[in-house]
């Protein structure tokens, strides 16, 4: 069940990762190219600080062969107004929930302290984002504005807390699940966002 | 053999990238670390996300020798007109083509799936210029227009095709080799593109 | 002590990371991620590159605590002209000369070679406002003017020569740390700069 949801959320991350570089004149390998950093990136640094080798998608194709699939899909079915707008943001906001989760299960599998495997859900979430921004030039859109990492924290904290409490592990991911995607909704029909930083020169 | 092609490839990627930066305003440092990047980025990911530690330059800094010493001369040469643009490009498309067998090579010894070992192969001959593009400000090119990945790309499929049907592994590598430096000569001389993300808003 | 200097360096390059950013409309997660990456991203490369996992500060989440901390104290100290420049540029010399001397010392360790080592190095004190800048769309100051990294370098030069030399491990350290401070200073003090690549189209 959450394998199933870990891919899901990978062909979301995929198509909103290709559709959020649709400006930047990017041709069929540059998309493939983005589809995979956003969906496997926060993954990937992930495995990487934790120590865990070779990192997922290594050992499991299942996830490159995703992102390749929505990618192709997303650039043939882009010319053919396919993707809702309003169906994608809650997609990806449960996409969000999902790999938050999974990033902290992941973390605490292998021993991170309690911080640190909130600090990589979060990661999990965000850092593929990110790294697409920076490629394509962009400041990252989630350094400067939405509720959308801070979703994420909450998220975070909600599984961290509840599953020490609880003995019923279904129980935390799921509210943690809820609470990551429940937030970014309400963040994008409020418009909420954190104040900036500002400075007296 | 493999080796001198190996440090050749670096030699050239070292040189290339720095004159593609030309226009930034680097100072000498800024040169070397972009040679390093752009020769040493590629097999450097490739390493990290197999799970080979160390990485290969920290292994044999012969890999490090070479950038800089590459950077270094490209510093002083380039003041002297003595890179023709021609033969870089057919060095540039040499380099990619003996980067992508490599990368194939270290990914099956250390057990990928073929479909990674592929992808392995494309990431050490591309990645190391997207990471300088992103650290120059650029979108990088290869996102963009150009045959270049895909040429990496058809270049690995070969090579393992080939070296599954066949003994010869000597074979597998030449012409894993010439097909990408085949196609990528010929994506420059016709100036072969792929089609372009188009999107109806 | 070595340990109080660390955590000194991130605390200080996590200030000044934020400080950078300052034009850039980030918002208060913006700040917190700019500053982890600031003065967490040198030693995190180092430690991957260099195969050690996980890596430091998912061992010692102080380092995570410290800069989160110094972000939020920045973000809301900077309100209140709480920050003159010419102190901060002391303690990000300082900061650059004690993350140089322990990526040395960490590198070492870890069996590197002696030219590896002294990478590691630089690469601790420079690679986090690297990746800073990348994430925020500039072309890193580092590798377009100023002595910084070259500050590093000798520093790094100085360290290792001495530790090679002489039995007291502590006055290499303290020569190493002199070297890179002194060294950074002069060269804000004087605006001594590389020179720069210089290409004849």
């Amino acid at each position: 069940m959450i394998y199933w949801l870990d891919l899901f959320g990978t062909a979301v991350f995929a198509i909103t990762g290709c559709l959020s570089v649709r400006k930047k004149g990017l041709d069929l390998f540059g998309i493939v190219i983005i589809a995979m950093v956003t969906a496997l990136g926060g993954g990937t640094i992930r495995d990487l600080v934790l120590g865990i080798r070779p990192v997922f998608w290594v050992t499991d194709p299942n996830y490159i062969y995703v992102a390749v699939v929505a990618a192709i899909f997303t650039f043939i079915g882009a010319r053919f107004r396919l993707f809702p707008a309003q169906i994608l943001l809650v997609a990806d906001a449960f996409g969000l929930a999902v790999f938050t989760v999974l990033g902290i299960q992941t973390a605490l599998q292998h021993e991170a302290p309690l911080a640190i495997a909130m600090l990589m859900g979060v990661i999990s979430g965000t850092a593929g984002g990110m790294i697409r921004d920076a490629l394509s030039g962009e400041i990252p859109l989630i350094l400067r504005s939405e509720i959308y990492a801070t979703a994420s924290l909450c998220g975070a904290i909600v599984y961290v807390v509840v599953s020490q409490l609880l003995v019923l592990q279904d129980g935390a991911v799921i509210l943690g699940i809820l609470t990551t995607f429940v937030l970014r909704l309400a963040a994008l029909h409020w418009k909420l966002a954190l104040p900036r930083f500002m400075i007296n020169d």
